[in-house]
C-alpha cells in the first residue's frame, strides 16, 4: 500500500466520524427528544475529539512527509496533492492547539448559549456579557494557534473563508457600501409603497410545503438523495453527497418564510449532491478545520449557492412568470386579484428593518458589515464588549437610519457569537457577491441560459455550476474556483450591476448616473 | 485521578460512541434517504472498529489491572467493580479477535443478507446456502475466539444471554416441550374455534396509533425522552435512558399488529428508560462484547420485559376489562357488537403457523425450539447446511404438524442467520420464561398489584420491575437478577403455570390431569 492509500484509509475513516457527528447535530435540531440534549452535547464532544486526535497523530504526520515525496512528480492542484495539502493544514492546526483549549471552548460555547437565550429573553445584556468576554479571549487565542500576519481577524475569518483578510474585507465592504447605501437612499426616496398585505393570509402549511418541494426538485434536488423536514432554523447538513438533508420553517400567515428558506437550503444542497463520486470520504469532502463533513470550498462559496438559487432565481421575474400560476393553484383565494408583478414586487420589498434574517436582499448586506466591523473592533481590541450595545446601535443609524428599541432586538439578535464564531458573519456577503459574479459568468458562456430558467428549465444552470463548481469539492481555494470559472477574482461588481438592474426596474427608478 | 476515575473516563468516551452508533442505526431503519445505504454501512463500520480499537487497547488493559487492584476492598458486585469485570470480558475478547477476522465477518454480513433477500423472493434456499456455511464457519471461529468448555454454541449464546449454555438450554427447552405440547393438544382438540374476522376490518392508521400510544404513556413511556416513528420491522434502540426510541408497523387491515408491537417495545423502552441516571455513560449501560448501547443484562432479559408488558398485561382479560371500551370509542363502527370477551378471545387465538413472528403465546416457542436445534446441529457439525431445509420441514410437522409449502415461508423466512446471529434465537424463549417469573414475583412481594393492574394503574408493577430490574442496568447477571428479586434460578414453572391457566379459561378446557 503507497503512503497517499493509507492516508486516504485513514481520511475516509474521519470522515466517517464527521458524517456521524452531522446526523447527531442533524437529529438534536430535528427529530431527538428534549430529554437528550445533555448527552447529545457530550457524544458530540466524544467524535468532534476523536477526530481531532486521528488529525493530530503523529502517524499522521509521517504519513504527510511520506506523501510529499511519493506525490512529488504530480499537479499541484491534483487532487492527491490537494489532499494532503488539506490533511496538513489540519494537522498543523490540531497539533498546535492544546487540547484542553477545545474542551473549554467546547464547554464555555454551551454555557454562552444558554446565557444568550436568557440575556435575549430578557433583554438584559449584561446577562451575557462576561461570556462573550470570554469568547472574544478565547478567539484570540485561537487566532494565535492558527497563525496571522497583519490581524487576529485574518485567522479566524480565514477558518471559514480561506484567503480572506481584514484588509481585503474592508476594501471589498467599501466598495459594495459606496454602491449600496446610494441605491438605498433612492428607493426610500422613490416614494413607491409596496403592497405585501396577501402575503400575510391564511396559507396551509401542507400546500407551502408541497409546492416548495415541487419548485426544489425542478431545481434539481434528489430526494432518493435527500429528505426534507421542518426545524426551528433552516439548514442544510449533509452526511455524503448520497445523504444530504434540508430543513425549513414554516409561518402559516407568512407565505415567504418557509418558500424561500426552502429554496436557499436548497442551493446549499444543490452543491453537496453535485460534489464528485470520487471524491466522497476523502479529504476535499471534509471541513477538516471545522470538522463538519462538507464539500463546499468556503462558508461564501456555499453560501454563494444558497443565495443564487434563492434570490437570483428564485425572486427574480422571469421565475414568477413561470411558476405563479402554479402557486395560484396552491393559494387560489388567498392571491385571487393579485397580479405576478404585484406578487414578484411583494417578495422584493426593500425596506430598513431590525432583523438580519428579515432582511431584503440590498439592506441584507448592511447588516453584515455592521457585524463585520464590530468583530474587528472586538478581536483587535479597539472595542470592549461592555461599549457593543451602544456601538451597534449608532451603525444601525448610520447604516440604516433606525434605532433598535431594545438590545433584543439589536445586539442580542444572533446566536453567532455565543456559538464562538467570530469571523462567519461576513462570509453572508461574501456570499451575495460571489453568487452574481458566478452566474455572470454562467450566462455569458451559455447563451441559451437565461431562454431555458425563463422556461423553467433549470438543469443547463445547473450542470454549468456542477462543473465549474459542484463536482470539485474543496479542492480549489474560493479564488482559484472564482478565477476558473470567471477569469476573474473576487469582485464586487457584478452583484452592483445586479442589485442596480433589478431594483431599478422595481422601484421605477431613474438609471443612476454612476 | 484514580485510575477507576480514569476507566470511567475512557468507558464514557466509547459508550459515547456506541450511541452514536445506534443513532447511525436507527436513523437507517426511520429516516435515511434511500442513497445513503451504501456509505451508512461504511459509517458503522468505522465506527464500531474505533470502539472495538479503544477496548482491545495496551492502555486499557494496564488501566484494568489498576483498577482491581484499587478496588480490591469493595464488594464483588459493586457498581465499580463490576464495571471493570465487564470491561476486562471486552478487552480479552477484543484482544483476542483479529480485526481481520471482524471486518471479514462484517463483509460476509452485507453480502449474505443481500443473498438472503434475493434466496427468500426467488424461494430458492440454494442462492443462500454458500453464504450459511460461511457465517457457520465464521461461528465456529467467534466461538473458538471467545473459548468455550462443552459446545461451541455456548459461547455464541453466551454473548446475548451471559451464562447460559446448549446443556442448560436443551434441559430448560425440554421440561417447556413437555408442558406445551399436550397443551396445544388439548386445544387444538377442544373443538373451539375463535372468531377474529372483525380483526381484520379497516382500521384507520392514525387512531391505531393513537390508540396505542395513550396505552404505552399509561403503561409509563415518557415521550420527553422518546419518540416513536414507523418502520419496515418494529424495534426499540436507546442512545441513552433519556433517548430511548421505539417504531412499530401499520396494517390498516389487522388491527394487533402495530398496537401489540408496539406495546412490545414499550416494554423495551421502558427498560431502558428505568436505569439509574448514575450508570448512564458507563460500563454498565453499554453492551461491549455487541458494540451496543443498552441497559439491558442480556437479550433474553430484554425480551421479558417485551413480552411482559405485551402479553401478561397487553393481552390479559383484565387489561381488555379495562380499555376495551376506550378502543371502541376509536373504532366504533369496526367494533360495533363485538364483546369485550370476544375480542379477548380473537387476540388470543392458538393456531400452529408457518411464520414465528404471527405465532401466538404457545406456539411460538415451539418455532424457537426448532430453531435452537438446528443451530446447535450446524455448530457441532451433525447438520450440515444443505440438508437444512429438509431438517426444517421435518421439524415443522414434528412440532406443530404443519408442512412447510416453500423455504420462503419456511427455512429462508428469518433475518437471523444472514446477519451473523447464531445463538440469538433461545432468547427470545428464555424472555418468555423469565416474563412470567418475574410477574409472579412481584404479584406475591405486592399484593394489592392485581387490584391495581385491574384500574389501569401500572405504576407500582412498574416500580417494582424499576427496583428490581430496571435500575441496575447490566450490573448483575440474568441469574443474578432472578435470584435477587425472585428467589430462585430461572425457571420454567411460572410460565406453564401461566399458559395453563389462561388458556385452560379461553379454551374451556378441562383442567390438566399433571
Amino acid at each position: 500500500m503507497s503512503a497517499y492509500d493509507e492516508l486516504r484509509l485513514e481520511l475516509s475513516e474521519v470522515s466517517d466520524v464527521l458524517s456521524a457527528l452531522n446526523l447527531l447535530n442533524w437529529d438534536a435540531r430535528t427529530q431527538m427528544p428534549s430529554g437528550g440534549v445533555g448527552s447529545r452535547g457530550q457524544q458530540i464532544a466524544t467524535l468532534s475529539a476523536i477526530a481531532q486526535d486521528r488529525l493530530a497523530s503523529d502517524r499522521l504526520l509521517m504519513l504527510l512527509d511520506e506523501c510529499e515525496t511519493e506525490l512529488e512528480g504530480l499537479p499541484e492542484d491534483s487532487v492527491e496533492r490537494r489532499s494532503v495539502t488539506a490533511v496538513r493544514q489540519a494537522s498543523a492546526f490540531y497539533r498546535r492547539l492544546s487540547p484542553s483549549l477545545t474542551r473549554e471552548f467546547a464547554a464555555l460555547k454551551t454555557v454562552a448559549q444558554e446565557h444568550w437565550a436568557q440575556a435575549r429573553a430578557a433583554n438584559n445584556f449584561a446577562l451575557f456579557a462576561p461570556d462573550l468576554e470570554r469568547v472574544v479571549a478565547f478567539s484570540r487565542e485561537l487566532a494565535q494557534a492558527i497563525g496571522y500576519v497583519d490581524h487576529p481577524y485574518d485567522a479566524l475569518v480565514g477558518l471559514y473563508e480561506p484567503g480572506m483578510t481584514a484588509k481585503r474585507l474592508e476594501r471589498l465592504f467599501a466598495e459594495l457600501r459606496q454602491g449600496l447605501l446610494p441605491l438605498l437612499r433612492r428607493i426610500t426616496d422613490s416614494g413607491v409603497t409596496t403592497r405585501d398585505d396577501f402575503l400575510h393570509l391564511d396559507y396551509p402549511v401542507d400546500s407551502q410545503r408541497a409546492f416548495a418541494l415541487e419548485v426544489a426538485q425542478a431545481f434539481g434536488y434528489d430526494l432518493t438523495r435527500g429528505r426534507l423536514d421542518a426545524s426551528l432554523h433552516p439548514f442544510e447538513i449533509s452526511l455524503t453527497r448520497d445523504d444530504v438533508r434540508i430543513t425549513t420553517r414554516y409561518n402559516q400567515n407568512f407565505l415567504p418564510q418557509a418558500l424561500f428558506g426552502l429554496l436557499h437550503e436548497t442551493g446549499h444542497a444543490l452543491y453537496e449532491q453535485g460534489v464528485e463520486p470520487a471524491l466522497a470520504r476523502g479529504a476535499l469532502t471534509s471541513d477538516l478545520m471545522n470538522l463538519y463533513a462538507v464539500a463546499g470550498v468556503s462558508f461564501g462559496a456555499h453560501e454563494s449557492q444558497s443565495r443564487l438559487w434563492e434570490n437570483l432565481i428564485g425572486r427574480s421575474q422571469g421565475f414568477w412568470a413561470h411558476w405563479y400560476e402554479r402557486l395560484q393553484l396552491h393559494f387560489p383565494t388567498q392571491l385571487e386579484g393579485v397580479s405576478v408583478g404585484a406578487f414578484h414586487r411583494a417578495v422584493n420589498r426593500v425596506t430598513p428593518s431590525l432583523i438580519r434574517v428579515e432582511a431584503d436582499e440590498i439592506t441584507y448586506n448592511l447588516h453584515i458589515m455592521l457585524r463585520t466591523e464590530l468583530e474587528l473592533g472586538l478581536m483587535d481590541g479597539s472595542l470592549l464588549v461592555r461599549d457593543l450595545p451602544e456601538a451597534w446601535n449608532a451603525k444601525m443609524r448610520d447604516y440604516l437610519g433606525i434605532t433598535p428599541p431594545s438590545d433584543a432586538l439589536g445586539v442580542l439578535q444572533d446566536i453567532h457569537w455565543s456559538s464562538g464564531y467570530i469571523g462567519s458573519f461576513p462570509t453572508y456577503t461574501l456570499g451575495n457577491i460571489m453568487s452574481c459574479q458566478f452566474f455572470e459568468a454562467a450566462c455569458e458562456q451559455q447563451p441559451n441560459l437565461e431562454q431555458s430558467l425563463a422556461n423553467g428549465d433549470y438543469a443547463p444552470l445547473r450542470e454549468w455550476l456542477t462543473q465549474n463548481i459542484y463536482r470539485h469539492g474543496r479542492r480549489f481555494t474560493p479564488d482559484e474556483l472564482l478565477r476558473r470559472s470567471t477569469g476573474r477574482s473576487l469582485e464586487v461588481r457584478p452583484y452592483l450591476d445586479y442589485l442596480e438592474r433589478k431594483f431599478a426596474a422595481l422601484y421605477s427608478l431613474e438609471r443612476s448616473s454612476a
